[in-house]
């Protein structure tokens, strides 16, 4: 139990100090956080309530979205949230196409262009950036990068200390190249995040993440290539999902709590 | 127009002898037929319906959903009525994770037995097993298959008379490594299928499919690299999408016509 991480996007309802007193009272050890909740409870706030909670923050979501304008002013000021809630990480969503266009290939150059830009100054604030592909699905509108083998080739183009990747398992379970590609990451996965692929999918495919155990992953193997390729830190578990966000936060967290143990027990 | 072929499925309200006669009237050469379609109409019929107007068959859909249970008698049906349709190809979509299974590994090794199994048969009555990459959203509920790097390692485990793969655009247009895939598969293209991807996605993410142009797809990059890997085959239109088919068929064929001169003057 003591490498899983709430991110705060599962519980959405609570804030950074009710998040961080359930998380606290649940035994568990550290939590994801989100851009929104923590400027809601204020930055420094957010840091201090974490930190005399004796908590670790695995993650700060999220920063990217570099789509025509690539936003380098306001990734940034995310770095710096980070930095000052001592996350070791910023995740990256990278955007999709910009209104209008189809060209691909121009996007995928311009977010390497923006990662490229932004590496130095996360690597001098202690914060890692995480290039975080997503669900092809999510191609078109959301981020253009779509494999993990693909966040790697980013990645990798800048020092480790500036840039790592997230292994999502919802966005990469499918992947024929998935346990080659998260050895192949070895030293740059900078997040575990893990969430289940339920089916059939809601009606907004965003929301349509599970519990761990009640979609189709298959995690141990997911897990032990990640254990497998050095990944030491937290387990985030981090679920967009109508029921999940209706139902108790506690009981939300107490029923993960016990998926962990049962699914990931050699982590 | 000569490469233009027509899938059953876009204009779904049509039988066989009106799309067979909405294609000659528009002067389309091709049609691509769903076996249902051709059952409605009986096979010997619908095969000299088609012959008789002139047309070619571009492919039957289709075989595949080898599940728990490969279903090997009914693809060897599809086989023979490809066969007696006089299709280059079946189309093989290979089926999701078994009902409560998650081994997504053990589910894509009985694929490949079942197209090892299957192969040498379609290979003696004239037919090419097309075996079909569906985009990764669809992983655990309808094709384990799901890059054409897959497919084509599929493929090429059997003989290029027996089997090859569909390079469907709206299933592979996000894939970093398409255009390395589609090089890849020179001499084993057995359809060429594009449709757009439009968002949001529908409710129904299986009729989110586009009439090419109304969506994010660069066409032209696609259809220049499976012209340079030799495919001389027919470009089938296969849209699934409740507007579509709302529309008037007529109309529905001269819209993609247009569009087809307009997208894919290279081909």
């Amino acid at each position: 139990m003591s490498r899983l991480s709430i991110n705060s996007m599962t519980v959405r309802s609570w804030g950074v100090r009710e998040l961080v007193d359930g998380c606290a009272r649940a035994g568990i050890e550290a939590v994801g956080l989100w851009r929104e909740p923590v400027a809601e409870a204020g930055l420094a706030s957010a840091a201090k309530l974490v930190r005399d909670a004796g908590l670790r923050v695995s993650s700060l979501c999220r920063g990217g979205f570099f789509g025509a304008d690539p936003g380098l002013v306001d990734n940034r000021r995310a770095i710096d949230e980070a930095a000052e809630l001592g996350a070791p990480c910023l995740v990256l969503v990278v955007g999709g196409l910009p209104e209008g266009s189809k060209d691909l290939r121009g996007a995928r150059q311009r977010v390497a262009d923006a990662i490229a830009e932004l590496g130095p100054y996360a690597g001098e604030r202690g914060v890692q950036l995480a290039v975080e592909p997503l669900h092809p699905m999510f191609c078109a509108d959301r981020a253009v990068v779509s494999t993990l083998g693909q966040a790697l080739e980013l990645a990798t183009a800048l020092p480790a200390d500036q840039a790592g990747v997230v292994v999502d398992t919802y966005h990469v379970w499918w992947d024929p190249q998935v346990e080659a590609a998260i050895a192949a990451s070895a030293g740059r996965i900078a997040s575990y995040q893990i969430c289940d692929w339920v089916t059939p999918l809601p009606a907004d495919v965003l929301l349509g993440r599970g519990i761990p155990g009640d979609g189709h992953i298959d995690f141990p193997p997911l897990t032990a290539a990640v254990v497998a390729a050095g990944y030491t830190g937290d387990i985030e578990v981090e679920i967009f999902n109508e029921q999940v966000w209706a139902a108790d936060p506690a009981t939300v967290i107490a029923t993960i709590a016990a998926r962990y143990q049962e699914l990931f027990a050699d982590a």
